[in-house]
Formats: structure tokens, sequence, C-alpha cells
């Protein structure tokens, strides 16, 4: 297993899409002497990159937005599954890093992370035997666990009861709603799990927790309410547990926050209670945040948040994939070179924002270019018929979901504003 | 850079989706010897896994086909990237391997390949220059490439022209369709272009190709139509580049066929011209199959391809994803533990076929139990309410598109028909 020193000193290679063909294989740290430049076409395309200029700034500007409002950052590592934008993450003053998975955890773990909540029941012989195994060796790491129902508590019961100098499992309570995903659906269903939970062996009560991400539509008023819902049966189940006592740690926990409306999160969870309460966003995507999905939801999280953060520049597209143009076989159409293998498709298309001429010369692509469909290598661009694009002409795009772009590579160059590569990181999906 | 007999020794560890946590790295080669076994959940979830018995049933079944209709095949490796699979394709009498991008063209050389299509045209100063040090090192390598234009041949002649011992490009010309992917529309167009490759020092014509399978819709007597019109526009510019002489190559290549209506491509394809003529097939989910889209597809090549083949079994589906459950929330509702991120979802969603106690029970799922959407983690299995699926039964999910399953996975075990681990694959997207 690796740690983030392992990764700046392990090797690029040619067989890792984007690297190009006939360099030599390269350590990690060491890419920026390579003095490689993507629109000089040093790289072979496609190719997935980080503006190191936008991450920089996403970075700092989450660090003030949760500063500004009294929370805690714990990011979702499952967006970029990149130990070395976790360190990052943590350097800016994130308190812990959020995963799915035990895969994910065990991999944050190994690269040093030791405040890590896993977003998921545990579930299973060999995760909870994971679990059991890193906090017994490790016991330093804080790791909080959700349970979402009895049949949960039941297999932790089952496989994690705890043994010798074994802990209880630290348990936020998973609040749900009808037809949602996970998450209890009602307060009376919550109180009795969370009656169980407080009895059980195997799991101390540390909190509450939702994920309001899914119930939202960037329609300002109607996320406003769909986020009160959320936050007050959260914060209902978080009093009631308060009263009866049900609490097995000094300090409670509430947690909830996905990319979309984090600012609605951060402003209505935070509650007191007769202990200490902490209040944990979960947000991910904003390290690279994107050109469509998340970038909607941000423009009504500016303007919720008010003069001081509609006067700043707000969260910017850091992630990026380029590629060249293959085939013009229409007047009304270019042939690109990527697809489904290479970008984001879930949420939208890819957004192409500007050609670039093997000459150097950049051209900015307004709304008329237009990616329609992707093939497993191939994306279908609509283009005015007298648009002056060839074949070979370079196409950056934006893409819109950054999850579902970082998956698709094993690594990616960070470049400067110029392009020139700096940095590069490598990823673990 | 790797090769076949590499990846036999190369190590598997936990830092990978789908590898036991707590277990040490393992070789490749080695990891029958663990003596794992899926069901038991010696591996975590969600898992992506090939079936041994169904692979080498593929295997054979393809070369029985293509040594039945005489046409030759050099199956698309971009749907694996497993050089692990292109070997024993190859072993199965393939002719060649097929890929989408300059660096597939190169990991399929360096893991021994020796007869490659690029089946796209190839563009910028990186990937020539590649091609050009592939061809100048590997004196034995037969590398053809698509060119579907003007544009294409005039990118190929700036940065590819031949330079002291080069030979000239071996160029497939691309035939398309109005409204299509690349490749030229008419044959006025393609003649244009075929006596400017006859002409260009940079390239040669040795034959004509065209990709189909995005025309059809397993709609039997459309499809039929369809394939015909591809068929007789592509022999039509194939034999009138014979009647002008503009072939440079002492036999003609004739390609096509996408994985849906490969036999209307085998049986209609081959035709007579004054060189002798081969056809290559290009078909590369085969090798897996699947459950869904091209199962589908499947079912009319059998029936059209007469007794012999409808008296012996089809394809079969040697992908699965498996997973357990994280929570039944709801009655009608059970939350699986995978989602974007582990398994296809461009086509249509996977298809859960099996549930497996803890104590080994197994049940099948009939067509009630079906996922309706993924989250990136997530995947929600309707059921019915009063369905006996518990949180911690595993899930088999067959899939349906295997390119974009395959992409999402470093490695993958093989396994038999009780799900024993016997062997392991590498991809490299």
């Amino acid at each position: 297993m690796i740690d983030v020193r392992a990764i700046e000193t392990s090797m690029l290679d040619a067989s890792l899409k984007g690297y190009p063909h006939r360099a030599p294989p390269c350590a990690v740290g060491a890419i920026a002497t390579r003095g490689w430049n993507v629109l000089r076409g040093d790289l072979p395309f496609p190719v997935a990159l980080l503006k190191e200029t936008a991450l920089a700034h996403n970075l700092s500007w989450m660090a003030d937005f949760t500063r500004a409002t009294g929370v805690l950052l714990a990011p979702h590592g499952k967006t970029t599954m990149a130990p070395q934008l976790f360190a990052r993450q943590l350097e800016a003053g994130a308190w812990g890093i959020t995963f799915a998975t035990m895969q994910q955890v065990s991999l944050g773990v190994a690269a040093g992370l030791r405040r890590i909540i896993l977003a998921n029941q545990l579930i299973g012989r060999e995760d909870i035997a994971q679990a059991r195994d890193l906090l017994a060796t490790i016991p330093e790491l804080e790791l909080h666990i959700l349970v979402d129902s009895l049949a949960g508590l039941e297999s932790l019961e089952a496989h994690g009861a705890p043994r010798g100098r074994d802990e209880p499992f630290s348990v936020l309570l998973e609040m749900g709603v009808p037809g949602g995903r996970t998450g209890c659906r009602t307060a009376d269903e919550a109180m009795r799990l969370a009656r169980a939970i407080a009895t059980s062996p195997a799991a101390r009560l540390a909190g509450v927790e939702c994920f309001e991400g899914l119930s939202v539509t960037a329609d300002d008023d109607a996320d406003r309410k769909t986020v009160d819902r959320w936050i007050h049966s959260l914060q209902q189940v978080a009093r009631q547990c308060d009263v009866e006592g049900l609490y097995g740690t000094t300090q409670v926990t509430l947690s909830a926050g996905g990319s979309a409306v984090f600012d609605l999160v951060a402003r209505g969870l935070p509650m007191q209670l007769s202990r200490p309460v902490r209040t944990i966003l979960r947000s991910g995507c904003y390290v690279t945040h994107d050109s469509g999905f998340y970038e909607r939801f941000l423009r009504h999280v500016i303007t919720r948040s008010g003069a001081p953060w509609r006067d700043r520049e707000g969260l910017k597209p850091a992630l990026e994939v380029w590629t060249q143009v293959q085939s013009r076989p229409e007047p009304g159409l270019a042939i690109l070179a990527f697809g489904k293998r290479d970008a984001s498709f879930d949420l939208e298309l890819p957004a192409p924002f500007v050609r670039v001429r093997e000459d150097g010369a950049r051209t900015p692509l307004d709304a008329r270019y237009r990616i329609v469909k992707l093939n497993d290598q191939h994306a279908y661009m609509e283009l005015p018929v007298d648009a002056d694009v060839r074949v070979g002409d370079l196409v950056g795009c934006g893409i819109s979901h950054p999850c579902t772009t970082f998956d698709k590579w094993r690594w990616m160059p960070i470049v400067d504003d110029g392009y020139r590569v700096t940095a590069a990181i490598r990823t673990f999906f």
C-alpha cells in the first residue's frame, strides 16, 4: 500500500493514457523537469488535466468558507481518490476525509489520514474485519461509520463485536427520506435505532448524519425548503437522542453536505445540545469544481451567501479534458478523439470552450460548439458549418461532475496557466 | 512498458478495488494459490469478475464462427485493454488486434502484438511520430491505419512523410454515411481520396474499411438492409479502386464489423478483385459478451446463421459485477454497494440475476428485481415488497456493454463455476 511520499517517487510511463509515447518513465515528483506543454502537443491526446491556479484557489476558497460559517470539512475523497489532493485538502484546513467504501478508507489510512468518515453502512465480514484491524493497529485513527437500520446494526454486531481491547464502533445514525437512498425514513424509526445503538456492545452513538445532495435541483426556493426539511428532521432526532442520553461520546457530531447546497447545510445544521456539538460538511467536488452541474448550484450558493462572497471569485473549474479533431466529415460536424473512456457523461456531456491550432492560436468556442454524443472513444461536436475547425486542431473541454472524470484516469498532469506541466497526481480507483 | 510475462509476475495489492484488504500483495500468476472464493466473501465488494468457462467458450465459438465464414478476426482490443486476453484471442486463432488510439497500439506492441489495425485516423505530431518509431524499430510490425479525408491525409503527410528507410503508411480508406461518425460520405468523395492516397508519399492504399455498428438496432429486417447498404458502398469503392489500379499492396484488405451484426459482415463483405482480397472482422465484445445489448443482437446472429449455430450454445456472458446489500430502507427498495464507478451504465443498467446468503444459499432473481438508478457508489434495486433480501446478502449482476465495465477495473479475478479465483487479469486504460 502506498503513502504520499511513495507516490511522488513512483514512476509514470507510457502504458498510461496521456503520457508521452516516446518519453522514458518519469517519477511523479520529477515531471516538471520534463518541460512538457499540453498545448504544444507534448502529451498524446486525449488527456485530462488539473489547473494549478484553480486548484489552489478552490482549496483556499473552501477553507475560508468553512471558517466563516464555523463548520468543519471532511471532503468526500471518492471524488478524486488522489492522496496527493487529500494532503492538500488537509493542509488547507480540512478536518478529515470522507470515503464511500472500506477499500477507499484503507487507501486513505495508508496515505496517512487519521480522521475519516465512512459515509456508508459498514457491511460484510471482510469490510468489518478490516475496520477492526485498522482501529486496533492505529490507536489515533478516528473512524466514524453510518448505521441506518436495525439490520445494519445486527450485521455490525455479528461480524464486529468488540474483542479484547476493541472499542465499540463510533456510529453516526443516518437519516433519510421516503423515496430516497439509505437512511431512516421517520423520526420514530430513527429513535428506535438510536436506542438500539446506545445499548449495543458493537457501537456507540456519536451523532446524526444525512445526505441531502440528491434532493436538490438548483431551484433556489425549492432547495431552501428541501434542505430545511432535511435539517429539521436531523436536528429533531439529534435533540431527542440528547434528551434520552443516548450519545456515547463526549461531543456530538452532525454531518451532511454534498457539493451542491453546502452553504445551506453549513448555516442551518449547527445546533446546541447539552454537550458540545461539531458540524462536519462532506462536500468533495469543490476541489476541482466543474463547468456544468456544480457550477449551476454554485451561483445560488454565492447569491445566498451575501456581499463578501459575491465580491470575490467563486470556485473555478480545475479539471479539463483536451483532445484533437479526428475528422470533419460534414460541414456541421467534427469528430473529436475522446469518448466515454475519457470524460464524464453521466450528468451532461463535456463542453468545448477553446480550440488551439498547431501554431498556438487560440479561439474561444461559444455555445454553438456543442458535444451532442459520445461513443467509447469518439465525441460528436456540432459546430457552425463555416467554423474554422480543422483536423488536428486541439479542443479543450470543461466537464460536468468531476467524480466520473477522475475515475477514468490513473494519473493526471497539473498545469500552470500556460498549460506547462508542473506536477502530477495519481488516482486509486 | 509491459509484456504479458511481466503481467503474470507483477503484484496485485489492496490498493486495488476488489483485492482482499488484509491479504499481502500477490503476483497475478499466483493468485489461484490463495484459495479465494468470491461467494464466500473472501474479496471485498464490489468486485467485477470473469468466468473462465464462459471466456473459453466464447473464444472457441468465435474462432469456429470466423473459420466457418472464412474471414479473419482482429478483435477490438479497446473492449478489455487486457494483454492477457489479447494473447488468448490470438491463441484461439485471431489474426491480430484492433485499437482506437496510439496509446492502445503502443501498449499492444509492447505486449508482443505484431498485426494491428488502428481503427481511426492517425492525427497529431506525437501520435504520428510514435507510429513511425514503432514501424522503424519493429520491422515485422504490420500496422494499418485509417484515412477518411484529404485533411486527414494532409495531416499524415505533414507529420509522417517517410524519411530514410521509412515505408509509406498502410492505409485503409474509411467509408461512412451521412449523419454518421467518421468516414467518406459518398463514393465520389471516397474515390477522390483514394486517388490522393495512391499518389501520396506518406501512404499506400491497402484496402477499404467501415464501421456499421452504430447504424443497427437489433431489428433483423432493418439491420439486414442497413448492412447491405454499408457493404454495397464499401464494395463499390473497393472495386473502383481496383479498376483504377490504386492499391499499393499485393493483397486488398476489407474490414468492418462491430460486435452487433458481425455475421452479416462476415457473410456479405468478402468479394473478388483482380488481386487477392482478405476480409477482417473487428468485433471485440464477443470475448466476454454481455447480458443486455449484445445478447439481444446475438439472438439475431444465431437465427440468421442457420441450424449448426442454433444447435450449439451461443456466446455466454463472462463478465459479472458482484456486490452486497447495503440497506433495505423501504419494503420495495434495496440499496446495493456499487455504482457508476463499478459497472456499465451507458446503454442500460446492470441486471441482478442471483442473491447469495452468507450461508451459501443461492436464489435466482427474476425480472421483478431491477436496478433502476445508479449514483457514484450506490445502486437502487427495486424488488417485491416481500422479497427475502437482507442487508449483507450478495447480489450478482450481469452487465450491458462490456467496454464500459472493463475501464472501471484495473484488475479482475477470473473464477471457475464455483466462483473460486483461478487467475487474474490486469487492464491498461
